[in-house]
């Protein structure tokens, strides 16, 4: 059999799949795997063991990144994803990624096929940050900021180091994760879409063009505490009152200037003093504004910053800004996205091009080599939650568009 | 000297008001006595020293209402207000009613004038509502609930049966403090505005014609948790920016169907998830409409849930409503309106009337007498708050026409 015509075993990938699924079962629903969790530590067991299983080399960086090697030599094609999950997850999201890596190198291992160069699966660790985003890639790849680190904590309060002492690591040498540039080729990731285009176009694959950048802002409109029965509207400085409004108008901003991409959303909504008889004196708006076009974002950064202050000072209140986090669009290779496509071709699977609304690994590893990502339909576009849910015959077309894409960038 | 000719004495009445703002100074600013609390009873036990020394016949109720009297028989003509503060309170909310009419009542007793009817000033408990609003009011006019006084607690989770106990009061006696209806011939309260318009108008006195009405509710905007990042605009069902939505139309329509009178209130509002990158499922907003107006009051609850009703069902969400509050507007006593005018007239002080857009003790005596309000300007309207303020020429004008009204009620 020739490389080109080798494919995954599906009932082998979905054992795995329902395997590590059953791990992090939460009582209250989908599944909890969180970073450095004993949950997250169980699935890094298991996956060490089936990698063992699939006759790769397996081992674990002071990272706590999980790796599995077919072949020698350097540099690598790496494949990969994350088998942490936010609470109450879905059986997708990350494992995706890992658990066909890990079939596409048992496959090709299991044909005889040897490429001209070595394959490497990873599992990064909390990519979807419980204390650190993207920590594994990071300290992989030298941007993982230690001091940053030693200070972070869970929702819950935990810090970063006494999670990862429990778990057996050391966040000191985390940094001893780091991998040198040049022993990595590429990297290309499988990944659940997490929005509703492939489905709502019947599209079975989407090739990445970029990642989406991000700018989180806290806007606090500062007012007037007045007695609710006793100051007429036209006397008040309602904080909440303006803070709608201005919402509202990102909202118009957002649909109108974003080119049908750009995102916006106030998650986080604090209103001072908060008695239903006193009018809001502060009204705090955590909002986040998502695009992959550098330009747009910035734009739209602007223009809802200047509506902001427009609509503060009318009303004639103090308007305080803070800017919390900017990432940067990211652009996936050009050259990876091209093999996808000859991959999904191959196929016979048409795809389309399209940005990434949520991060990845994928972003991290773009910084020092050439990364892709490839996307399957998400059911009713649906992400970290329990139903959270892709069908077989689709995860099977992706992974075998991965299989065809890692045989192509090891040669 | 004539009754007519009968004026207040302002140095003790100043010494009073000095007296009384020095009991439950609070650290952080203002003065904080909140009912049944040890600065409220310390406050309790100077006024009955006060009045006594006054040569007032005076005593405390089971409802921790406290009574001084002049004269003899029934029925009596009253006048009052309370001594408890909202946390951080100023000097003249409540205290100025009780205080101006104890000074009445003393610059009566010391003229040797003897109206017809005997004289009462009361200071009423929890008019604020630390636990349960008008407590000492609704006690003596019948209208108190002891199976949900039973219940309630203040913010902190104290239990007002608890904080009774504390006090050397026992919840369980409070409605022998009713009194007849025919026991109470008429009830004049002198309280501060709380609001811009005397001020605006350069008025000394305001004559209250009614206490508005409330309305206050609870709308749950129920939408969808999705990914912050990889839903599009157009397929979110945001809880938040349809509740902003929805409260900048509930302002617009509060403003232009309200006859300028009516106000809208959205003083505690609760976003969940409440987290930066997902889309809020669930935006509960609690709003209080007021006016004085049953009719305007009755439209303006009706237009606003339908407001929210159709900007939920635009934007694809579900509305949850939940009534929490139902006060009608109280109209005061035709009769005491011209009484106060007179007095006024007699002093060559102009007067409009107004409606109370706060709640007063004088709405719950209105269900059982003749009730009437007297107000005098706040400085920049403010109150609830330490720097609440009218100046000490003003307070004198609005005691002597106190002193007036009380005269020709007590004939």
């Amino acid at each position: 059999m020739s490389a080109t015509e080798l494919r995954i075993d599906l009932g082998r990938f979905r054992k795995d799949v329902e395997a590590l699924a059953s791990i992090g079962r939460d009582p209250t629903g989908g599944i909890s795997r969180p970073a450095w969790s004993p949950a997250h530590e169980e699935g890094r067991a298991w996956l060490l063991a089936q990698l063992r299983a699939a006759g790769l080399a397996a081992r674990v960086d002071p990272a706590g990144n999980v790796f599995g090697r077919l072949g020698e030599g350097t540099p690598v094609v790496m494949t990969g994803s994350h088998i942490d999950t936010v609470p109450r997850g879905g059986p997708l999201d990350g494992a995706l990624g890992v658990l066909a890596g890990l079939e596409c190198l048992r496959a090709i291992a299991a044909s005889g096929t040897r490429p001209a160069r070595a394959l490497e699966v990873a599992a990064f660790t909390d990519e979807e940050g419980r204390f650190y985003g993207f920590f594994g890639s990071r300290a992989m790849t030298g941007s993982l900021d230690p001091r940053l680190a030693e200070r972070l904590t869970d929702p819950a309060g935990l810090a970063l180091p006494e999670a990862m002492r429990r778990a057996g690591f050391d966040l000191a040498r985390a940094p001893e994760a780091r991998r040198a540039t040049q022993e990595i080729a590429a990297y290309v990731e499988l990944h659940i879409e997490q929005g509703p285009w492939l489905e709502t176009e019947s599209l079975p694959i989407g090739v990445v063009e970029g990642i989406v950048g991000i700018r989180r802002f806290r806007l606090t409109f500062v007012g007037q505490p007045d007695h609710a029965g006793t100051t007429p509207m036209d006397r008040r400085k309602d904080a909440f009152l303006t803070a709608a409004e201005y919402a509202t108008k990102s909202r118009e901003l957002v649909v109108r200037g974003g080119e049908g991409r750009a995102v916006t959303t106030i998650g986080v909504v604090d209103v001072r003093p908060g008695v239903s008889n006193i009018v809001p004196e502060r009204a705090a708006l955590l909002q986040e504004l998502r695009d992959p076009e550098p330009a747009v974002l910035e734009r739209l950064a602007a223009r809802t910053l200047q509506a902001a202050r427009r609509v503060a000072r009318r009303r004639g209140l103090i308007l305080e800004t803070e800017h919390l986090m900017r990432a940067e669009p990211v652009r996936m290779s050009p050259r990876i996205q091209a093999v996808i496509e000859a991959a999904a071709a191959h196929l016979g699977l048409p795809t389309r091009r399209m940005p990434s609304g949520a991060g990845h690994d994928a972003q991290v590893l773009a910084a020092v080599t050439d990364a892709g990502m490839i996307f399957v339909p998400s059911q009713g576009g649906r992400s970290h939650r329990p139903d959270e849910w892709t069908d077989w015959p689709a995860l099977e077309r992706g992974a075998n568009v991965l299989l065809g894409t890692l045989l192509r960038l090891a040669g």
